[in-house]
């Protein structure tokens, strides 16, 4: 599994797929450079005249609704919308799912598109059911990714996708067969935007492999492992995210398969 | 003194406050991992339907107006209005005051709703009192911080809050009493942003002491310190502001007590 | 000629000029640090009320298209109108030319206003022309800029202005003189927001250089230079950009005059 997962990890690299990112402001930069630096090719693009057009061209579409309005909105809505009937995959990230009501009703219309892949915080994947009590702290998690696996595995067969939960342990599931990435830093978390840069890398590997489970899987270790081997060497979180870019980029076989703690069952 | 700010350092680790950022397009990633770093929790959010509830599950608000337009606009006018009436401290980073009219008629809209603290340069904070005359180049001072000194204890009085003049020497007063910081370094002036982490850093002292005077020295001296032990390794701005962040996260106890350079008066 | 450059890196430094951007979500932050590094003092603005008093208080005016929406390319219409009429030197990134009409239609609205300097990459520049056969890929060019310099030389007679190709070797003309640049280095394409940087940086040397030609020359050699320099001790594309935001502030005589790869037809 584990030399499956770096073969996708070529893959990327190789084909360098245009993924389309209508994200948050803070992440806009961090988001791009992740995808660059694990050879995938970014479009941010947002504006109704243009939309279908970018999810055209791209090889899939990541939706972030970290800061919306009115506008931006509407836009991801458009964007689902089209990649879901175009049959391009489409990733969301429900940033603070559970924070407000325009959030969750926003979440709400996504889901209605069915999303290939669904990527959040144990807090925002719980809040994904209005029926679950939801625990949030704004767009930070205040429930293990363990509370959130049941009700990922339930969201999953609900919406016949992929749920990625990341936390101190990311589960990935497919509502039968469920993967534990053991990989990643607590340090992760005083960063901005590493939740936002897994779904993006999630987008990447989801355009070009056919098996979403094995793509989001593929990209969450791709990330939880640079961050490993980065915090070796970081004096604190502002060298850990320059390294975590050149670790994205620079990643080795050896070093990808020596560190993957993945199980799947 | 320096011994009560240090503890106030550690309360904001401790507590790590959720700090409601309204800010401008170029900063909100910098100020989100300032914010991070220094062991507070941020959130971006501006849009209408649900910056009031933002607001209320924030500890502080932070209005800074780098890059307004009509909605934003609006958005930190029902920000500032919800947070003044249900009690919240709110910031206020009156980014380019003097440069168009249109920034100045929206920052006395602002300040109708009394910030608890208000951050600028020298020349923002002299333009934020029509009568004076200002000395402002787009968004950087060409005033100094002593020449502001006045205005500032006046303007505190008027609105009974808290003024902070940053600059070669920061200033601090609530009208009576003035603090003035001596630490910082030339080079955070080539970083954009740094003003506005700063603000934000305020907002999170803010979240969790009582005395706002205090948290806005802590707040500055904590910066300012982080800034002048990281200058002593960087190469150029972009080892500077990368090493800032690491510093506002790993600085320690002795650290902050040996470079502290603050006057009371 | 080299060392004309190098006076020309002086003077920016020296004058500091206000340099008012409006620019894409992504890079903002890059733009503003670049042009602090070399010397400049950036702002962005783009709201309709105080647009043109910006313009007015700026030596030059960026145009970058890169997540344009209705709002902004109005904005951007205004201030290349404004910029035009006021003889303030004005520069178009037209980013993602050829990718979708509606950005098509904004670069032709906006090449009415005839800006001073227009750099791309290849597939941009071939891709304003409608009658060319456009090569594009989201934002990334798939054309070289040697398939660009015949394209890019009868734009810049057509609008009488200078034409900048970026890419592995840098095209820069006038419609009658041409410059190559052979500075740079690939992993510059891995890094979001180089391309905007270089505009950036054009419109910084164009506020205080009245030869645009000169100016657009020495401001794609600063950055080819500060790239080629900066990778040596890179690790991949993380270090790689805070390293050229050091050197871009640090870089010396010598190390300009000497690394200068720059021929003249």
């Amino acid at each position: 599994m584990i030399d499956k997962l770096w073969k996708h990890v070529l893959t990327v690299r190789e084909q360098s797929p245009l993924v389309h990112n209508i994200t948050n402001f803070v992440v806009m930069n961090n988001t791009a450079n992740a995808l660059l630096a694990a050879g995938a090719s970014p479009i941010m693009a947002h504006a109704r005249p243009e939309i279908k057009q970018i999810v055209d061209i791209a090889g899939a579409v990541v939706i972030n609704i970290g800061t919306p309005d009115e506008y931006w909105s509407d836009a991801m809505l458009v964007a689902a919308e089209h990649a879901s009937s175009a049959g391009r995959p489409w990733i969301l990230d429900p940033v603070g799912a559970g924070a407000t009501s325009y959030r969750d009703e926003l979440i709400q219309k996504l889901l209605a598109f069915r999303p290939d892949v669904i990527r959040g915080n144990a807090s925002e994947i719980i809040a994904l059911s209005t029926s679950n009590h939801a625990h949030t702290k704004g767009v930070d998690s205040t429930a293990t990714s363990t509370e959130a696996k049941a009700i990922a595995k339930r969201t999953a067969r609900q919406f016949q996708n992929i749920v990625c939960v990341s936390g101190a342990q990311d589960i990935i599931t497919d509502g039968k067969k469920t993967a534990f990435i053991h990989n990643g830093h607590p340090l992760m978390t005083r960063i901005t935007g590493m939740g936002c840069s897994a779904t993006a890398l999630i987008g990447a590997f989801s355009a070009v492999i056919e098996n979403k489970f094995e793509a989001t899987i593929a990209a969450m270790a791709l990330l939880g492992i640079a961050g490993e081997i980065s915090v070796k060497t970081a004096e604190g979180p502002g060298s850990f995210q320059v390294k975590i870019l050149d670790k994205l980029y620079n990643i080795t076989e050896s070093e990808f398969t020596t560190h993957a703690k993945i199980s799947i069952v």
